[in-house]
């Protein structure tokens, strides 16, 4: 487990003008908080300045939970800045979406059980039972919604109540096989993580290992995105590949592909945890 | 330049069957032959078998140049084998195509000079003169043919012509901005080499950098391909990749993906002149 | 899971001559064998031939039981090989051995229970008991070896023992964090598969990572290895790396450090699960 | 060749106190200045701060030429910064050494011809001939300092006169097969770029592919560092690997570690040209 210091964690984004850095950087010198970690990005074209802010409230003059209000009207409203902030000592809830594929599942639990990331995962939710003795054996609930043609709003609807009462704030689909509807989504903006099983943008949708042994390519990858209502289209938080040749089938591909997937998936639940990605007209920023 | 003894390379494919292996490599044995590599590849879901095999010709009993005959008759016959034979002694000859940028001219004909490949580069030809003083500075022949809306066809017929006089293999698209036509192809098949500046088969066509940006991946990647009629979706010979953040702007994908272009597209040139690659139903095998 | 067919996998190796392969393959010709894969490797420094061949024993005409017998004494005596003879229904038993740290045992049994591998896992030692609830979450034994200056020879007799008892074939050394003695070595040779935190020959022994980032490096790796009687310095079998910058701690490296030798050590595994490695001089033949 | 606005970038490290980022940026603001860029690290261990600005210069109040005397007085005294300031319409000028080996050499020039990078490149030196011709087809200088086991002092002190003669920033040892005395090295502290052959710290020294075949390595590496009195010792920049197998032989280490020596100087040398490089403690921040 990492070490833990009590830290800030501001996320900002606005138009771009001079003087922005110097505002909050004065800002948090006020408060007599050293900062830990400042990373920032304008994007040049559109002019929209971003930046990420982790400061030490050890021996800070402001109490933690002030902090909100002074900056909304000391900084934040003088330039029309769009902010968020987190504190290092809170563990966000996660659900945890899964099918029949256990890969992902084990590599978050695994995770989560020797403790490397800060977060709660008190709640699991499938189509299938399959999973179910996987979540049983690290203690978690877990909850079965089988999705048929018909009833997957009405699904949808118990999910949500769910989520709503175990108090989750962001959702991981671990290989989950059902697309959601946007009345789902819509509930969880950039706060649904998904990992596809190919290099996005190419082999969208169904069976990407397949389609890539078709094609013949010589290198496989995964994608992690935030989900959206256009499907595998939502921002891309992280990607990595693989290497593959003409020896490999497809069910080479898949043995191959289920690794990166995890690797690929827990960098993007770690960046997301961290709050180090920020999201802006279908794009991340992920201050690594 | 790499040491070189004389050495016979026979490429081979059919439908597979018991004994195929056993075949080719006791006539190889017959005529005295030591083999130095083997590579075999069987497509389990088509049925057909591919074989590389490289063996030393010194102390051989049959004649080099009688070789494809005595294959033919004693082995190929039988099985239905279409096969290839090359020596080692032969350096392959190729042509480049460019249009404006020179990154990858300048790094194959570094690399000739330095003779690091078995090649001879007798000719380059351009739709524009502006790399007409590197190919002068390495001493080599080139032609300018600019391609309009209505003389490509006419364009091609002379740079056929060209070709055939300076006795052309194989051709290298170094970076040409031009789309071949089906009959000029047709002319080449599996022995014109491009690059294009994305990990196909995600952004085919022109401007695949912006679109790379515009999408928001995380990584960029180049491919090298035979040309065949369908534009970017000949048989992958190579690809690599390069990681992007957000902090890279086009112009940094641009100059990013130039090294990585350089870097495909040597691989891919080096795998074809060292007879590698065999092609089959659009896919490459490469026998790295 | 895999699909499997009933073949036979060969490795041999021996002084390289002319006709080996033909040899080989016309033994499996013989016995109507169709060969799924071949793969060999001359190492032209030493003249010495490496091959792997696997072939479908479906409706061959000698039992498989009798092969080695009649390979033995129709082409291995001629030509002086050393060879070993796997059958693909037979699962390799092997034994992890584990410290304090859970990443790899995590890895290794979620695979063995989603049955990735075809493989027996049915023993778990360790120095320590921290690990055993991870262990009887998958029902398998676990035993625990305190390891003192004095004792060692003692505990080795009794895992010695142990293995035998378990009738373990191959020994899995998941982040165990003790130097086996040369006497215990000797009995699996290699037989042992260790996971190192560093790109070997760089940063051998204790503390990696800390030394990785003291010296400023741009990348950090991991390294799965036969384990000899000098320490980090066996038969390489897999390695891989992650890039690292300025910005990464020691803590850091630590958790990117992880994912690596889970999938390094993985791969290796799956190396040698499939009979894919031969070792000669200290050094890995992997015909991936 | 990249846009060019006129910008300024600043380089800074300092003991590590709150307020540092507040008062640079405030300084930066009120002369009137946009931040195109701003990088910060933290050594926690050690307690330093670093920090790099770029902003532009269009419309700022106080002139390029006043602006360091300013940042002196009003920010660097106060808080003992030391500190660099460049200007992005300034072109370093740098000399490249080589000796016999070509290919670092053509890629340099290449992407200076076609004006890749922001530099000036009028000075070749080398401890051979070989080269000459290379230097005179780009229309570089070319001197030649054969080095012998008694003349390296006075020929390093005719070099050191020839580089003040044409006023060179920094250097590039492009295969440079000389080690430079430390009498020489000091005139150019973390000025001076080597490529070496290997993943350093592994194979230090001559001869890094040889080593790395004896090993039986999986994956050969290129470091490009800053030249210091120890040997290979130096302060990284930049590392990247490729992996290879036991079907490489030491001719192909060679050949494969050119292609990778090649980028991994010239991502050196462009990190360096863009300034983003501090060192301190023999380790580099490199704000890419």
């Amino acid at each position: 487990m990492e070490k833990q210091i009590k830290s800030a964690i501001l996320l900002v984004h606005c138009a771009d003008r001079k003087g922005l850095i110097a505002s909050v950087t004065e800002f948090i010198y006020r408060s007599n908080g050293n900062i830990i970690r400042l990373d920032q990005h304008v994007d040049s074209k559109k002019h929209i300045f971003f930046m990420r802010a982790e400061w030490d409230l050890n021996n800070t003059s402001v109490p933690a939970e002030e902090l909100g209000v002074h900056f909304q009207t000391e900084i934040a409203e003088k330039f029309g800045m769009q902010w968020k902030l987190y504190f290092s000592d809170e563990s966000p809830r996660i659900a945890v979406f899964v099918s029949k594929l256990s890969h992902c599942l084990y590599d978050i639990l695994s995770r989560y059980q020797a403790r490397e990331w800060n977060v709660e995962i008190p709640l699991i939710i499938s189509n299938h039972p399959n999973l179910e003795p996987v979540a049983k054996g690290f203690g978690i609930d877990y909850y079965i919604f089988p999705i048929t043609k018909t009833n997957k709003r009405s699904q949808e609807q118990k999910q949500l109540a769910l989520l709503k009462e175990y108090n989750i704030e962001s959702i991981v689909l671990a290989r989950y096989m059902q697309i959601m509807t946007n009345k789902f989504v819509e509930n969880y903006p950039n706060q649904i993580i998904n990992i596809h099983h190919s290099f996005l943008p190419a082999f969208p949708g169904a069976q990407p290992y397949h389609s890539a042994h078709e094609r013949g390519v010589k290198i496989i990858g995964a994608t992690s995105h935030y989900v959206t209502s256009e499907l595998d289209a939502g921002p891309i938080i992280e990607q990595d590949i693989v290497n593959i040749s003409h020896k490999d089938t497809v069910m080479d591909l898949i043995r191959k592909g289920r690794d990166l997937e995890k690797v690929v998936l827990a960098r993007a639940i770690w960046f997301h945890l961290k709050r180090k990605v920020l999201v802006h007209d279908n794009r991340t920023i992920v201050f690594e």
